[in-house]
């Protein structure tokens, strides 16, 4: 008998892969540039030319036994020596060698992360709106995703609510800043709360509360807008970072687990993670990739074309009467649907070639997510679409513009 | 608090890695090149060049962001589609492009194989001798791993013992052939017989027995041995393959889950593998490289370094007097030790400067393995070593040739 419980997964139908099938089914009817398919997060930038000939020389250059040789399970050593002495200069957080752990991307970093630091049964915090695989990543795990609802005013943390929701059974806190789907940026304000309150419920439950913090958008984030780096607010910080966005490189699953020096049981937890791969069948991203990213750990593609969309998209939805908080970075845009049921929001707007996700699968009903890593002059054209749809649908809907 | 489980885990040095360092640490003194380390199962002969100069075309010429680009969970369809070709044409057993999983090596094949078929608390039999990850595997799924003593006079299968073991509890029966320790091959005779009584004990259970055939080293077999392909024995099979061994990229992390169209619910284990990945954070193999072996899916590197190393030590084994299998594929001998405790045995071989391994991780004690994936040059030298060893430590031992 095949296993019930990934049986019943499949009958879950995602949400965003619907979305992706009307889009392509739609494509071949009238032609996909004419599909406004704001669904899928997938980076609409090339990888920098200098990564692609990194590559090209590790291939013709390199003993092909070391070069594709077994990775030691925590990573190639030179590639975590690397990625700790960015972080350290970047960030003035002392990390060392021993501190990093390579991992297939944000996903593999984020499912060693809490499996190190919770044990079947125990609860971890995150906030909505959050990335709708959280639920997997934790649940798979054996401890238990607890969601705060959102503070749907600014998309920080709703602190109320979170202190309402921990309890002794808390392991661990896992956040998303620069954030899918909000699109907004953690302030300095929201870190040092978070981090205050973290310390003060560690000591109380006389156990550590460890910060998971997922930042595969840290390197998208917009003009005058400060971005602090997590793991310097908080010792007990386990930082997941993947190269997909910053590279444009989500194909080849490369990212890591930072382990704050000062956390505690921190090279215990970087160790234990290669025994939670010898469970997972993880077993290390690919070595010629690991080596490549090494040698750009400070480059990104060429990531403006987002904040150019931004731009566009935000102006042209205040101005159709939308409500919606500014994102400070990422590829997102998070508004509040125009009625109350975000699903039947971005249903109609099907009928106007637009391809909207509703907040529900994010934890957060009455909002829809825009993903505007397309091309900016797609993104253009697709003004005269919302703007049909929202006077079409929603004739009273805040102040239209008579352009 | 981390979780104690996996630090436990760390506790449990593993032999192998005990022997690597002995090994590194004994280089520094006397020169790597006269350490005669037989510890890793790590491929001593590079990768095709032709795979080299594929990557290369594919960066040089494919579209990045398609290159790089998010892979479907399950894997690239054009990849599938090449394996499951390559199958049909291979072995005659018609696969499908939905009966592909594409994996991070076999190490990612066998956690989803074992996550798919079975529930915690399940038991998978495995046959003694086995790779000593294969605990882990298993274990870390929540079904439990039970060992069938090993057939010590051909390193078959003990067929007696495994209907011993079988139980209404057994989901699953986890195999490796071409085998890592033992070398030796399954013949058609083992493969007929496990799958009768496979079908036998299914019915009487009444539900499948799944069979995982784990084959990293498909294709290394040498010269004369028939090695049947397992899946075309037994319907409910799901074939674990890694490029790891056949194309020297171990570090590359490819391979993949092929399920037998035949099997009970093939399409959707498959589709499975997908929602375990999603628990896991396992997310496909690179896609450069899946791209990459799907061009060179019938090519190997030039193995036959492989069969000459076997040749050289099983001959001089049998000289000095070792009871061993000859081995019908892989780069591994598993020979009896001299004395009943391989470790000591092991232990002794040290002072010759031979690295070896002691059965008793692989579920064999008494005997001891070697991986001769090293140059041919150094397996000639060893050869002095190895009769010193055995005519200082074990004078009696065997007709001692006196060469």
């Amino acid at each position: 008998m095949v296993a019930a419980h990934y049986e019943k997964m499949l009958l879950e139908k995602s949400v965003i892969r619907q979305l992706s099938e009307f889009a392509t089914a739609r494509g071949k009817e009238i032609g996909y540039e004419n599909v406004f398919d704001y669904s899928l997060g997938n980076p609409s930038v090339p990888v920098p030319e200098a990564v692609t000939e990194t590559m090209i020389r590790l291939l013709r250059e390199r003993d092909p036994m070391e070069l594709h040789g077994y990775s030691p399970s925590l990573g190639i050593p030179a590639v975590r020596e690397a990625v700790a002495s960015s972080l350290r200069r970047r960030f003035g957080v002392p990390y060392k060698t021993e501190d990093i752990f390579m991992t297939a991307g944000a996903a593999g970093a984020i499912a060693h992360a809490v499996r190190a630091v919770t044990v079947p049964g125990d609860e971890v915090i995150a906030f909505a709106p959050c990335f709708s695989e959280y639920f997997p990543y934790v649940n798979g795990t054996g401890a238990v995703l607890r969601l705060i609802p959102a503070d749907t005013e600014h998309f920080q943390i709703a602190f109320e609510a979170f202190e309402k929701g921990l309890s002794p059974r808390t392991a661990a806190v896992l956040i998303n800043t620069p954030n899918n789907p909000s699109g907004t940026v953690y302030s300095a304000e929201t870190i040092r709360t978070l981090a205050r309150i973290l310390d003060r419920k560690s000591r109380e439950y006389g156990h550590e509360i460890y910060l998971i913090s997922d930042e595969p958008y840290r390197e998208i984030v917009f003009g005058g807008v400060e971005a602090p780096f997590v793991a310097a607010g908080y010792a007990n910080t386990l930082t997941c970072y993947s190269f997909s966005k910053s590279l444009s490189l989500p194909g080849e699953r490369i990212g890591y687990v930072a382990v704050n020096p000062a956390c505690k049981d921190a090279a215990k937890i970087v160790q234990m993670c290669a025994q939670i791969s010898r469970e997972t069948g993880h077993n290390c991203p690919a070595s010629l990739i690991q080596l490549a990213v090494a040698e750009h750990l400070e480059e990104t593609a060429d990531l403006r074309v987002y904040e150019t969309n931004k731009e566009i998209l935000y102006r042209e939805l205040l101005d159709l009467g939308f409500s919606c908080v500014e994102p400070g970075g990422t590829f997102y845009l998070f508004p509040r649907a125009l009625e109350e049921d975000a699903t039947r929001f971005c249903e109609k707007g099907r009928k106007y070639d637009l391809i909207l996700v509703p907040g529900d699968g994010f934890g957060c009903p009455g909002f829809f997510r825009m993903a505007y890593c397309i091309d900016t002059e797609k993104v253009k054209r697709s003004l005269v679409a919302l703007r049909r749809f929202v006077k079409t649908e929603y004739p009273s809907a805040g102040r239209v513009s008579q352009k």
